[in-house]
């Protein structure tokens, strides 16, 4: 695996380099994990011009440490606690003979980017912007299999939910048991805080469960993902509870299963990121569902949750193959509840049976 | 309640004022909500020199909102998606007439710092600097109580936890089991990740739950908290699973105790936090635990689970009455496992008592 971590920091380095900057500081937790395996809370990464770095605080006594870093990557531990490892990694880039050095001033606060400067000032310091971001759009197989192993547990945890008595059991039960199901069958945790949402909360996105309690006739809605390995995957479905639907609950469903099947068709090498978003949209918008539409219809998954692309309509740019991303259109009447449906995609070519469904839980309307 | 975040407003204001900013932005998510009692993710408050206006985020549809904000406070809703925050409300400041504004650069990032100077090129950016986390610092009655009730819950879901059977359980489950209690109690959710440590696991800061499985003889070590109205509150026991310990885990756990109880009986209004800290530090030192000791010997807990003050070897400054704290030492064997018995505590003059023990739950070395 260490080759992996090394040829990303590789294809850094030429982004650097031509941005002229030889050397660079990687500061955002997931940015620091993509590109050297594994790292301690608050790690940093050093891109140097001779010799790449680890830089970690000094651990609490005994402090866990999840994974190990690449063994190809030099570690090196701050003596003191509270160190700074941002400051610490400029005085190690000014060692190797850095004049400029390039931070994430997205993520870097103004204390620390002060506190460099001030360490460090005849370093010029750029801007990496999201460099490492944009190498993290495109999976490699590695990636994708850990997202297909997670999107695996996600299925098998909701499936077990749906063979259980549901009715008088609270939102918030559900999601906690959601969640344990998730770790029984190999998750590192949940991807995200899991939501459910019954009768009038159903189809609100990111829903926060409470203890309203399941009742016949409901719609009840479920977003939930699995972690493997650091990778997280999303999936969202929508049921009723009870023999059998209302028409209105029908048509509703039928919207947003259309919605979401455009969406995922739209999935092609290519495609600009604003008209997957439009096909979904488009559904919805002739439905006559023109208010209140969720501001995106799916984003980029992997070791965020929520990662470039974003499936939008001022989005600009155009998946590419290997993207796993979500299509997740929904609509929320208030008062009366709604609807998502939610899947985790591979973008494949045509040629190779088009995109790649992660998330294979049936999105038939269940009546529970 | 609206006249308590209005309170803290005007403090907060006269200490701009002091430091010569009429106006201020604060973003940090848990002093946003300090001072407007509840704010969407995202929210930002503008401290204004005629109106305090709380900025948020176009909501995606159907997105719930938690809590609701004080109501004296205008909130004004961004028009469009992806719309920043930080940067409407420096306009906002402008439009008010300021000529300065205090930004937390501790918390907001180089890219908004420089997006807020490109909107606003005649508007002084001063540092507010950690002005309300220092607010914090000092609980009124009410905070005091929301944490008194998550230390109940905490409590009450340990409690159930050892009246089961543990043998064979793996700390992943026994972590799970714990937060779904919590929930079950009334809690709005863990204060932070549940950690159960079984075997040479146990007595690790902070260690991740794993698959490991409790067995007999084992020390078995266990740190959670409850989440009541966002206020955070820490409770952390060891055990031993079987009929009697064995001689080297007694003798642990009594300088581990005697180590909390040192922390704990030092914590009178005036002291200095590093006394408090050499306190309990000293007592593992002279057993003969020099090494590997932990970096801090307790925190402040409230909206955030670890605030100011640090009860540290190099903190300064000294404890006030109604400051609530943990005192959580600990000592860890590499191989062998070890001991950590953390408490919340309240800060409370000798005449009420002294301090205020939250978490009530027993400290003798139970046999499970």
């Amino acid at each position: 695996m260490s080759e992996v971590y090394a040829a990303r920091r590789e294809r850094l380095r030429e982004r650097c380099a031509a941005g002229g900057s030889a050397t660079a500081l990687v500061t955002r937790p997931a940015n620091v994990r993509y590109l050297a395996g594994a790292a301690p809370p608050g790690a940093v990464l050093l891109l140097g011009s001779s010799e790449d770095l680890l830089l970690c605080g000094a651990p609490p006594s005994g402090e866990a440490v999840e994974g190990r870093p690449d063994e190809a990557l030099r570690v090196q531990v701050l003596p003191r606690a509270g160190g700074d490892a941002a400051v610490a990694a400029a005085d190690a880039a000014i060692a190797q003979g850095a004049d400029s050095l390039a931070v994430e001033e997205h993520h870097l606060t103004v204390t620390r980017h002060r506190a460099i400067g001030a360490v460090a000032p005849r370093l010029r310091l750029a801007d990496l912007g999201g460099a490492v971001e944009q190498l993290r759009v495109i999976k490699d197989e590695e990636e994708i299999s850990c997202l297909r192993i997670g999107a695996e547990i996600a299925d098998q945890a909701l499936g077990e939910l749906l063979e259980s008595i549901l009715v008088g059991r609270t939102e918030r039960h559900l999601a906690l048991e959601l969640e344990r199901r998730l770790v029984d069958h190999g998750a590192d945790g949940p991807a995200f805080a899991t939501s459910v949402g019954t009768g009038p909360n159903s189809g609100r996105r990111g829903h926060r469960p409470t203890d309203r309690r399941v009742e016949e006739g409901d719609f009840l809605s479920v977003c939930l993902g699995a972690t493997y390995r650091g990778y997280r995957c999303e999936i969202g479905r929508t049921f009723v509870i009870g023999t059998s639907p209302a028409d209105w609950q029908i048509e509703l469903y039928d919207v947003v299963f259309a919605a979401q099947r455009a969406g995922r068709e739209a999935l092609v090498p290519g495609a600009a990121y604003r008209d997957v978003d439009r096909a979904a949209r488009q559904v919805l918008d002739s439905a006559g569902h023109t208010e209140g539409l969720p501001a995106l219809t799916g984003h980029g998954v992997g070791l965020e949750i929520d990662e470039d692309p974003q499936l939008a309509p001022a989005a600009m740019g155009k998946l590419d193959t290997c993207v796993p991303v979500t299509v997740e259109p929904g609509v929320h009447l208030p008062g009366r509840g709604g609807v998502r449906i939610d899947d985790t995609l591979v973008v494949r070519p045509e040629a190779d049976g088009g995109p790649e469904l992660l998330t294979i839980t049936t999105k038939e309307l269940l009546a529970l």
